[in-house]
């Protein structure tokens, strides 16, 4: 046994509550070895030195490194304590937090037995319910629709349609937004995400100067009010992004300490390295290397207390259903902390979505985010299938490490995306090749966690790096691929199955595809993906939910499906993993 | 290389910051790997793309199965990004969030590097400065010492001296700790930590019906302020215990819920299943299994601020210095984190110290305690000292792996201790050795932490599980044994040697021996102790601080000091570890 390579951490992501009853137990061990069992003991920690339950750990994911076990354990006594029991060539070996060893001293266990101490309600994560039915869709808000008269407004610069560039002004606006609805509903979309919309002088407003008013290029404050209503009414949710690390260098208070420096009453609002700042010199800390952004300092009171009643006030006066929470890794934990209670004390399910785009484990232990936008599953895509430097085995192995970095709360609120304004569209980053985003987008809708869909993605849009990402809606549908938005809009449909949105979760490899079954009760949805380069021929009993580049079918003796999927394709089937059965077809390998 | 025994963990005890611009960074790799150096290759995580600047890593710790590196970062813009190097066989492989690869993309770095993303002043986990000084001294109230007429007073059913019972009272009071203020500062004590004195109907009062009231038994309020001013003009701290999981059941609230049950306002302070507390059928949450100590339930805001106003009641009115937190583990992080604030709002350098006996990483992140009761140190020194399990090799490994538990401000604000009044005394669990007592409280007062003295340890008492061990202490000096004390006097008072306050601290066994050493710039102290069964010959150039059977003694030709280390003894010299050398004499073998 690789001793090195296992781990349990205590609570943590290895055991953590679900409800003050119920709690998952994880335990990490090197993937090559030869394991028979892995089996929790566990007790009262009153009574774990005179007996012990045992129970036996799934083997639920693998990834290139580690096998990863997990059980959930339901408790009437909540002051567990536990230690595990691996087996390995029919024997036994017992690993607490002193390690792994031959025999285990229950009597002296107090002292290095692993523990969930007691699970106090207000340390349980919990999940915002509705992340399970959503489908989100980021809106870039200038670039989107524009619900009036362009020609009337006076501050556009860049024609529609025209090639961004970093300073243009399309004319999307709020009454743009209200339009589109229905076309949103219709595409199977339940929850927008907007890119800023608060008093700035940029096209994506991220440097705001008052964060109480929208920016009147977009509307007025009453304006959302009726998108919020109005989406509402249709089911769809609106989400905020809170760009709460830095401000406008024309916020008033900035401007106070520009004019008053060390006078200003403001001036501890921001990190500033001498009297007064100085945007020269840029003897302040700001966003990236932008004197116009100067970053407020999070580890104040008065500043927490002013983002924290712009987080609630946009709540209560208008609604919203969450927040998505810009450069969130470089602000304070203790801000967040203050952020959570106080959102959540206003509207429990208002979903809390941090812009981390590194594990972001440390800001997701119940007391701060419910999730982050996932651009390690981003990564993962773009290794499969732009950048071609996973096989299918790769991929599996990492989607399921990704799954392991945090809890299964987590996982199921995080904000999965293929792209977004700020990194190169997908289909670009994929070279235009539309079977790609389309078996990409299906992983993304079977996967654990809410989609989220760069708009224009269904027509699609072309993009590459900010600000080529943020181009114009095009809304002429003489120009949209019919063909692959029905398809697209099929998979966006599979995360209203309660199977996905349930369902226990496995991914694999076998024979040069990618795996991703989910199971509910007695269901089973499929999605078998093939990036293989060469066809496959799959036999299966069940019904086909969505297909792309599944040829040549037929129903055989037996009532079985039988056909070719294609390289580049993928098929979605309602049936059992287990009786798949397949065949490579390299004749009739394709590309 | 074994990949699977590496680990880092950003923003973690792997990474912290020490201030707003110093960071120490850690990796952990299988100790076996033939590693010949890691390298950190950081720089801002706007610039790492590219250009990185590389820092060697320190070998510094080993347990069993791992080595840790660690290197410190001083950092002009903080938003850090960075990856490992590790050589092996003079290749060079990078370790990120990806894991392990001979190529490193920095271009792409955004996705996978690791990062500090900013440092918050307000996420620092600051030090409580005169920790490093303390040495801490546990009185069991009931048994160290009346200060007045015993006769007189009628709650005393146990005679001095005799054996505890359960439920017996012997009448040590404030006044008594008042008398013994200086024998404990001449036993180089300067930190106190009362077991509970509020009011309650046991011995040890761990059952609190009244939080704002000291107990009769033991003095008035009045008393209890006089004996923390006196404490302090000796330079001694007084820490109270925080008996905040439970109360009594004759708490007036619980008394109250009693009798209404659920038209009670107090109801909900309670985890009661049912419509009112039965204590036959045990339908409440309680310690352990106690009927008449209900748990608070820390979840419950009226219930945090009840118990925080008090915690900050006894600072501002009192101004004690610290707070230990019983069966902390049980209670809620919410709670640990609004206790912290109020806390440390009112007194920044009051210390925090919970009783968990496990690991309690996640309340040691900065936003709940300061440290712990460091039982994991106890039972180290019981496997090496009582129940020799543990060469001096498997001790070596241990003490390194409790260190890379948490950070390093954690590690110097631990509670070490030997024994408390929930343990066997450590003088009875090793057969009453006083040769061990004696190197176990070396080692403690060598370690990184503060040592906690447990009461008439000095004399020494004996004792076994609850209640032996809260005997009465024996103040007949005729039976004191002064040699012994006398040495343990000496042992304290390493702690007021800056380098052991300041030192790195490296800790090894080599013949058989165990090695600690402690260096701060051109000074090192060093500890050897010799549980090895034979005597060690030892030369060395240095000064001896403290020994205990370093015999037949001589200076050598070379000015050297060089003597026998018998077994079961110890010596602390102040010199280099380099320059010491060993022999053997198995001829002189004793016991």
């Amino acid at each position: 046994m690789n001793e090195q390579g296992i781990l349990h951490v205590p609570d943590s992501k290895y055991c953590f509550p679900l409800d003050t009853h119920r709690l998952v137990v994880r335990l990490r061990v090197d993937r090559n070895d030869r394991v028979e069992k892995v089996e929790v003991l566990y007790e009262s920690k009153y009574e774990i030195y005179g007996k012990q339950r045992t129970i036996q750990m799934e083997r639920k994911y693998e990834d290139r490194l580690y096998a990863y076990y997990e059980t959930e354990l339901i408790l009437q006594d909540v002051r567990l304590a536990y230690v595990f029991r691996i087996w390995e060539d029919k024997k036994g070996y017992y690993f607490s937090e002193d390690g792994l060893s031959e025999t285990y001293n229950f009597a002296l266990g107090y002292y290095n037995f692993f523990q969930m101490p007691f699970i106090n309600a207000v340390d349980i994560h919990e999940e915002v319910g509705w992340m399970r039915q959503a489908v989100f869709y980021e809106i870039f808000v200038d670039r989107f629709c524009s619900g009036g008269d362009i020609t009337q407004k006076n501050y556009v610069s860049l024609k529609w349609g025209d090639k961004p560039k970093p300073k243009g002004f399309a004319g999307g606006d709020f009454a743009g937004i209200l339009l589109k609805l229905d076309y949103l509903r219709n595409l199977g979309v339940n929850a927008i995400y907007l890119t800023p919309i608060f008093c700035s002088v940029s096209n994506h407003k991220y440097d705001i100067f008052d964060y109480h008013m929208v920016d009147a290029q977009f509307g007025t404050n009453e304006e959302f009010r009726q998108l919020v209503q109005e989406a509402h009414k249709k089911g769809i949710r609106i989400v905020l992004d809170a760009v709460f690390n830095h401000c406008s260098e024309l916020l008033p208070q900035f401007q106070d300490v520009l004019k008053q420096g060390k006078e200003s009453s403001y001036f501890d609002w921001f990190l500033i390295d001498g009297e007064k700042p100085d945007e020269d010199a840029l003897n302040y800390e700001v966003f990236a290397f932008c004197s116009y952004m100067p970053k407020l300092d999070t580890s104040n009171n008065r500043v927490q207390e002013f983002l924290t009643d712009i987080a609630v006030s946009w709540i209560e006066k208008y609604d919203i259903d969450g927040w998505r929470l810009d450069v969130s890794d470089e602000i304070s934990h203790d801000f967040w902390r203050l952020f959570r209670k106080k959102v959540k004390a206003v509207k429990k399910d208002c979903v809390i979505i941090g812009e981390n785009w590194h594990d972001a484990n440390s800001f997701l232990q119940g007391d701060q985010y419910d999730s982050i936008m996932n651009y390690a599953f981003t990564k993962a895509c773009l290794d499969f299938y732009a950048f071609e430097v996973f096989c299918a085995q790769d991929f599996a192995w990492k989607l399921n490490h990704l799954l392991m970095r945090n809890t299964i709360q987590v996982n199921h609120m995080m904000m999965n995306l293929l792209d977004s304004h700020d990194t190169d569209r997908f289909y670009t980053s994929v070279h235009q090749n539309k079977n790609r985003v389309l078996s990409a987008t299906a992983v993304m809708c079977m996967f654990v966690g809410t989609p989220c869909i760069y708009y224009g993605t269904e027509i699609p849009l072309e993009g590459g790096y900010d600000p080529d990402n943020r181009r114009c809606f095009d809304w002429d549908e003489s120009h949209w691929d019919m063909t692959y938005r029905g398809l697209l809009q099929k998979l966006i449909g599979l995360r209203q199955e309660e199977v996905v949105q349930k369902g226990t979760i496995r991914i694999w490899a076998a024979s040069e595809l990618l795996w991703l079954s989910r199971k509910w009760n007695d269901e089973e949805i499929v999605l078998i993906v093939n990036q293989s380069g060469k066809n496959i021929n799959v036999v299966f009993e069940g019904i086909i939910v969505v297909e792309n580049h599944f040829d040549n079918r037929e129903v055989s003796m037996q009532s079985n499906m039988r056909g070719n999927l294609l390289s580049e394709g993928f098929i979605v089937i309602k049936g059992s993993s287990n009786t798949i059965q397949l065949t490579e077809d390299r004749k009739a390998l394709k590309n």
